[in-house]
């Protein structure tokens, strides 16, 4: 459906689905018995999933055991989180996370807060990011979850996962630590183990899998109630048929995702050349901060609204998402955080990566953001 | 998969997807835009999705803004219980359901024991169904849910559906009505607004539409909390991004579903056919009740064991289920709910039919079970 004239730079909204997820999808139709049925069908089933959960677990260098399938990145952080809350209840209270996390963990933490936890919000300082020393600070021995995204949807943020763990077992909290990895699983390396991570969310759409699957990671040892009953499947975890269908694309888009390292250089040479580019322009700055995921940048036009931009880019054939995530109209919680004001956060664009972009679609879109610039301002 | 020679009898279990929903699966494989999306590609996926929301909600007779998409037949039933309980927990703290719900119903049920409500499980009775009089019986000013099945999922016993919202209301109870109707919907006609049915659970791939997607029927004005949270996708009620894949695929099913009646009718002739041939000999006995589904006929071969049974029929291509879904070995709490004895629960298999089915594997379904009697039975 994509024209060869179009350019797509919304990337960390929902990637293009790769023809290898596009053939396994169409394989795993096949594949008609339920994979809990004990006949000969149900075992081909059961051993599609088998293999997919490996392939997941050998990207995260992980065991096949600890892999839970979902329906995508929401359910698996709210698994994750209301799971552990719910097994750790009486050793606390406190919940720490980020002021800037994906709404599947802000509205499950507010939620938290309507049931009695206590949920503490670190907002990001000027690098814009939240720093080490703001976990270390607010973690205590009443402190039972740690939740982190490791990058921000919205600006690219990239946060200290690998220091979490640490400041935990420094601060002698009970605490585990859930990782909202959706918009960093395979574009850069990462280890839970490793990285002493408990819990880690992982989604299929946006390494050009198919929508509405998901998986998380549980740690060995790590006990997280179950929050869906039914039966066995996933160990009694999380019942119900397995989306075969989706879990072999999952798996494919996993296999041809390529080389990681290759993949975030081609997007750090579009990103960096749109930035130049753009950021010559007095009206026009920067909203990721600069250490930030190559995948992702987000700016602002300033005087051109970004549901307005938005549009301008579409009839130019390039899509982009506005900086406000969020359905209503309200201003994005990621950029409030951020302290910035309302005539920026309300021009934002995020401009998002894949290995599918190259730098003809860049000036493409560097031209488009100009002229848009010129022709809407001056209009006003 | 299926060889020409296979006889696929445990519809129940999942069914075969069709030829329609297969072309939809991969039709959807090029939707790539997040229907979330406020840009064109975005667009063109809402409107694949709010489509196939309209065909379930034709199906159903109800007006589009009463479906929400789920992962399947259990999320849809946790969601329908936990979200209405939670919802009318100041009226009451009583739960009315049967003895032999789905695990997805009945595991829930035993969560919420646990979280203090008190679950009142109806037995079925001599003929194999639960009678209204125990509804109208049980049924008090404190129940806040009646949960019950449309069809039981292991011997098609048929519920008294219908009549369960006057019992509610000569009660003048508080409660809300939610029917698990994953094995009849399509296959008898349903209509949940006319039926006095609060929350209704569907699922596609016993319709032969995919695995891993399904449907709640929320009538409006039926308060249910959420229980999952993030973004706004279904209206805030089950946010996530949408599996487009499969809910293209189950609303193809839909669509090429065909005539009830005369699938009914077909179902009924080969469920008729290896009935009368098989119940002739003193060591086969009927498990399902008279009145039945005709698309589930539940037996026990005495004397030869389920998982026996299964694997010999497996040898020859035919397949059915152990009457025990269950994973581990132990007895069906629904063969239990019935009060069968242990020879005859353990026995049980479930033959499950659908449209593909005819009377040549019936007459080869027939021989298997005699020639597994005659030679299993013998070698003892």
């Amino acid at each position: 459906m994509l024209l060869i004239t179009e350019a797509y730079f919304d990337n960390s909204s929902t990637t293009f689905l790769c023809k290898e997820a596009k053939e396994a999808v169409l394989a795993a139709c096949d594949y008609n018995g339920n994979p809990s049925s004990l006949h000969r069908l149900g075992t081909f089933s059961s051993e599609l999933l088998e293999n997919a959960r490996k392939q997941i677990a050998k990207a995260l260098k992980c065991s096949a055991s600890e892999i839970y399938f979902t329906s995508g990145g929401t359910e698996s952080d709210n698994a994750a989180i209301i799971g552990a809350v719910g097994a750790l209840k009486r050793r606390g209270k406190k919940i720490v996370t980020t002021a800037f996390e994906h709404s599947a963990v802000i509205n499950t933490m507010k939620h938290l807060e309507n049931e009695g936890f206590e949920v503490v919000y670190l907002k990001p300082d000027e690098s814009g990011t939240v720093p080490i020393s703001a976990f270390l600070e607010a973690i205590d021995q009443n402190t039972i979850l740690v939740s982190c995204m490791s990058v921000n949807n919205e600006t690219g943020a990239v946060l200290p996962i690998e220091l979490i763990k640490k400041a935990i077992e420094a601060k002698n909290s009970p605490a585990y630590f859930h990782c909202d990895a959706t918009q960093s699983f395979l574009k850069y390396p990462l280890c839970p183990e490793n990285s002493g991570i408990d819990l880690l969310t992982v989604s299929a759409h946006k390494i050009h899998g198919p929508k509405g699957v998901g998986a998380l990671y549980v740690k060995k040892g790590v006990r997280v109630l179950p929050r869906t009953f039914g039966g066995e499947q996933e160990n009694g975890f999380r019942p119900g048929t397995e989306p075969l269908i989706l879990i072999n694309g999952f798996s494919a888009a996993i296999s041809a995702f390529g080389d990681a390292k290759e993949n975030a250089r081609k997007c750090a040479l579009i990103k960096d050349h749109i930035k130049t580019k753009l950021e010559a322009f007095d009206d026009i700055v920067i909203n990721s901060p600069k250490k930030s995921s190559d995948y992702i940048l987000n700016l602002s036009v300033l005087g051109v609204r970004s549901e307005t931009m938005l549009h301008f880019l579409e009839q130019k054939n390039i899509y982009v998402s506005s900086g406000s995530a969020c359905a209503k109209g309200k201003p994005s919680h990621v950029l409030t955080a951020l302290g910035f004001d309302k005539a920026r956060a309300d021009s934002a664009i995020r401009i998002s990566f894949s290995k599918n972009n190259d730098l003809v679609q860049a000036d493409r879109l560097i031209d488009a953001i100009i002229d848009a610039k010129n022709s809407l301002i001056k209009s006003k």
